[in-house]
């Protein structure tokens, strides 16, 4: 027994060190790869996602898991690693390689087809190619039997164990209470962002986003900060976690709020414990709770007035030209501004929700039948009257703004935001509730019982748990839109946004 | 025939990326990687080895190579294909792997040593360790039988087909004529390094190491420059060539040439045909042919008077306060003054090659046992006395000063910088040749034809043949050291830096 699970984390780690060198693949093609090496580094990331996939394939790994299920008390550590490698042993397995090779083409036309559409402003162009993704998306749902949904399978990509009818029900509830929260936060007079607004030099910005986050306890020994397109963070060890951001010259706000945002992530990823690495457990538990740890550092946390009671006075001399004669509350009132907007993206927290259920719902239309690809864009602008009142009238500002459905699935690609955010509030509730001290201690500076509560109850445990098992232990309850409309509630009322 | 062929193709082009991978690691490992990650590192570029190790040696590999040998003319691409990848499998399979796991645990340890021995400056300290990895030298060479010298598979792993007894020769001849031309052009009065040993900020080097390799052709498209402890090159892909330099802030020829060095060597990866990618041709000849290159770009150009009479004025512009005022004679005997040392990496043109013979002479002793590791020091004291003139007072100048040994084999280690130096000439003298305005063009910083020569004659063949072969088709004549002999005397008369 000893040898055969000597064995299989053999196995598991070989296969986590390939994951962990794709991971540095595609890091450096987003920072410092030369650009025309693209086609090369294509065939480098193929031929290493081949090879793993024969790893986990192999019928040797999938006897080693059967024979050893079982050999342990469900609520063991071996108990909860032979069910994460299971999950994707199966996952892999279950899906035919003729399948994924018809999926890449398809995703890479798509994509293509919807850079070119963007260019000329038109969904129609793209539209054919959306319709072949959705029937992509069915047919990988039924890969796995047994589902109460059909977006199931495809949401547990992201958020193992959600279901579509629970979210469903999760949001209608949340989608009632933002929309006339929206209503009253944006009826007041327009706040004023022009402190924010101005010229920031790129080199400073990045220079102030790196002691920030040292501040807040990033550790440079065991991750970096660099410039991409796209911030994003990535794993590539244990000790390993880097975080990329971006700079607008014309708005200090994306450096700051994009690199408090992939902090969280990272925070996440180099709280799991050391004994996990090598083992599919060494890994955040669901894009739920990773978006969870991004937007209670981000927003909670980052848009807190105590936070910039602790912070702006190095913000401010950084950049004395700027914001010197600018006050805390002033610039607390600017970086909250809820507006109604088309943008999800550059969407204020009020309003963020609104725009990832509009689209959460219209992936499962889509899925479910109701909604044909070719009305997309009627549903859409439809949507985004009734919930903001504002409507696109162009595609460019509605149905083609995200990525998402053009790179990868229709079903599962949302939902993970709007459960972070719900699960932001949830947990620094839970995490206040034992040390009530975590405000005044933020608005001096101090993460550190705040860091410590999450570590000990959501960072360390890796992804042993699922969402639902990790919030009930972490929280003492199921999880719950109860902080969260309240959060927003108290933040409408203290910063008077809306009146 | 044909099938077999592509499957073949297919197979080395895998082994091509997870190569190519590696390398990633390795660049990534030096340059930007986060310091507490070396372990987790270390784990993934063993995985990925041993994957590369385990396809080289996959019998289905060497079965097509057997069956395709011989089916095309023995001077076609695929013929020189065929042979270069036999010999690679070769290298893989005959070697067993219980001595590679042997060798890396003694490579690890000796390294370790090393270290320990240098802080102490004691030489008795690793030379037990260095004992065993000299008997595991010639345990390897033992496992490539037919050898005339045991030196000679050692040399292979670099400078395929040279032969030990071929470069003693050859080697001796250059000694020869050497020790009288240092004594030459040492003898004169001292030349002043004061301008070049300034206070140059780190920032301003950086660029213009940037902006002189660019101006040199260097395309940044298709690699990078970045920083890194030890300069070096190192390719991913056909369009994604990577240097690093390192800056010394009081000596601002450090980053010159350490650059110019290095993008000698990326312009020969930068040269080799796209349609070799993929394949074991898909690479430098040797490392002799190699450092002929950086060598070629580093000295024959880069420290010509020529080369600076186009640059200068862009240095100086970047370095008024340093360099307004000295002239560009000045400076153009600075960068080239002689002098007996006793480090190798610091060394001149005229003394390096003394300095690497004398180590390729201990090599050969100590594999034909006719020395013994322990009295190494004393026989390196002799022999710096006999050839320049001075003898090191402890080990850190003397023996401990490269790394070489102490973390790889003793054997053919040190054979490319000379090979190198001797090439660098042959190939610049059938380059002028052809094209007699070439030294003109240099001066009016135009390096194109010489770069158009040499990329039709050497770098676009890549490794199809070996190191004589090259030399022969490129020159129409065989090695020879006398245009290497006529450059540094001419070198000596016109800098006047002897009499």
């Amino acid at each position: 027994m000893e040898k055969k699970w000597q064995e299989l984390k053999k196995r598991l780690k070989e296969i986590y060190d390939l994951q962990s060198v794709i991971s540095l693949l595609n890091w450096d093609q987003n920072t410092y790869m030369p650009q025309t090496a693209g086609g090369a580094r294509g065939s480098q990331l193929a031929a290493l996602g081949r090879i793993a996939h024969d790893k986990l394939t192999d019928p040797r790994l999938g006897e080693l898991l059967e024979e050893l299920d079982g050999q342990w008390p469900s609520d063991s550590l071996e108990a909860d690693l032979i069910r994460a490698a299971k999950r994707e042993v199966d996952r892999e397995t279950k899906v035919p390689a003729d399948f994924v090779s018809r999926f890449y083409q398809n995703t890479s036309e798509t994509y293509q087809a919807w850079v070119a559409a963007r260019e000329e402003n038109r969904f129609d162009k793209v539209a054919p190619h959306l319709e072949r993704t959705l029937e992509l998306s069915r047919e990988y749902a039924h890969y796995f039997s047994g589902f109460d949904h059909v977006a199931d399978p495809l949401i547990d990509r992201a958020d193992y164990g959600m279901k579509a009818k629970e979210l469903q029900a999760l949001f209608g509830k949340l989608r009632k209470q933002l929309v006339p929260l929206v209503e009253q936060v944006t009826a007041g007079p327009e706040v004023s962002q022009a402190c924010i607004k101005q010229h920031f030099p790129k080199e400073k910005q990045l220079a102030y986003a790196k002691q920030l986050i040292s501040a807040m306890g990033f550790d440079f020994n065991r991750g970096r900060l660099d410039l991409a397109p796209h911030p994003f963070m990535i794993r590539l060890a244990h000790d390993d976690v880097r975080i990329t951001t971006r700079v607008n010259e014309e708005d200090v706000t994306e450096v700051l709020f994009s690199t408090i945002h992939e902090t969280g992530h990272a925070f996440y990823e180099l709280g799991i414990d050391a004994d996990l690495e090598g083992t599919p457990l060494h890994t955040g538990a669901s894009s739920g709770i990773h978006e969870s740890q991004s937007r209670l550092w981000e927003n909670v946390v980052g848009r807190s007035r105590a936070f910039w009671q602790a912070h702006y006075p190095s913000l401010q001399a950084a950049f004395p030209s700027q914001l010197g004669n600018v006050s805390l509350d002033d610039y607390v009132r600017a970086i909250n501004r809820a507006e109604k907007s088309l943008i999800r993206i550059e969407a204020d927290e009020f309003t963020y929700n609104l725009h990832v259920i509009i689209r959460f719902d219209l992936e499962m239309a889509m899925l479910e039948g109701k909604l044909d690809v070719k009305d997309l864009p009627e549903m859409w602008r439809s949507r985004y009257q009734s919930d903001l009142g504002i409507s696109p009238t162009d595609d460019n500002h509605g149905v083609l703004q995200d990525i998402h459905w053009y790179a990868d699935f229709i079903g599962g690609m949302f939902q993970g935001y709007t459960l972070g955010n719900i699960l932001s509030c949830q947990f620094y509730e839970a995490a206040c509730r034992v040390h009530p001290q975590i405000p005044d201690e933020i608005a001096n500076g101090n993460v550190s019982t705040l860091h410590g509560w999450l570590k000990e109850n959501v960072y360390r445990h890796g992804s042993r748990w699922t969402t639902t098992e990790l919030v009930r232990r972490a929280t003492g309850s199921e999880m719950t839109i109860a902080p969260y409309i309240a959060y927003l509630k108290r933040k409408a009322d203290e910063l008077h946004l809306g009146r």
